[in-house]
């Protein structure tokens, strides 16, 4: 990989860790992962803030054609196709040109390999 | 890099990143950050309990010696001295073996210069 292809590599997936993560896992611990006594449920419009946010972001940079990184498959889709089926799980609002993006990745035979061994 | 250590290298940032930094960055954002109506103080508490969690699974993992990948100083040490800093400022508890570290990190003269130049 050429450092410019690694560069966006990483920014691809810090940006999925960081940001697009970031109001899911919110939600999530106040809902349900957290100690029962560190729960915070008014945090939860915040964490659908910003969930808009980082999706809005997302829709910007990547159109949902092909791959993250263009033409070539990479971690980076594992990491994004994962937190986008996290994103509609959690009923949170994605664009339509993700969640086919998304859908696309989970139909890869490789993807369902790798969930009928998760089980 | 041999591809253990870049997985090494990897697992630190992501861990820096996605949990280290968590805490901090959730008091930041709702003490400062966010837009007002968004911000709900009575999560401050979960993102000090957060933190602390976070920080105490670095020091068992990290003890302050040389470089996070040991020998090589790498951008892993950079991103981790400047939250570590960030925890500091913030006035979190961070053990003594991690800030003598982030101590030793920003002595470096090319540290010093890039802090010069950022002004």
């Amino acid at each position: 990989m050429e450092w410019e292809t690694r560069a966006r590599y990483d920014e691809s997936i810090f940006f999925v860790l960081t940001e697009l993560e970031q109001g899911l896992w919110t939600n999530g611990k106040h809902r349900f992962a957290l100690p029962e006594e560190h729960r915070v449920s008014d945090i939860l419009p915040t964490a659908t803030f910003e969930f808009n946010k980082a999706v809005s972001t997302l829709s910007h940079w990547f159109d949902g054609d092909r791959f993250v990184l263009g033409e070539q498959f990479t971690m980076a889709d594992i990491i994004l196709a994962h937190t986008l089926n996290w994103a509609e799980s959690f009923e949170f609002v994605v664009p339509e040109k993700l969640l086919n993006y998304k859908n696309r990745m989970y139909a890869r035979e490789a993807c369902k390999r790798a969930l009928a061994k998760a089980g």
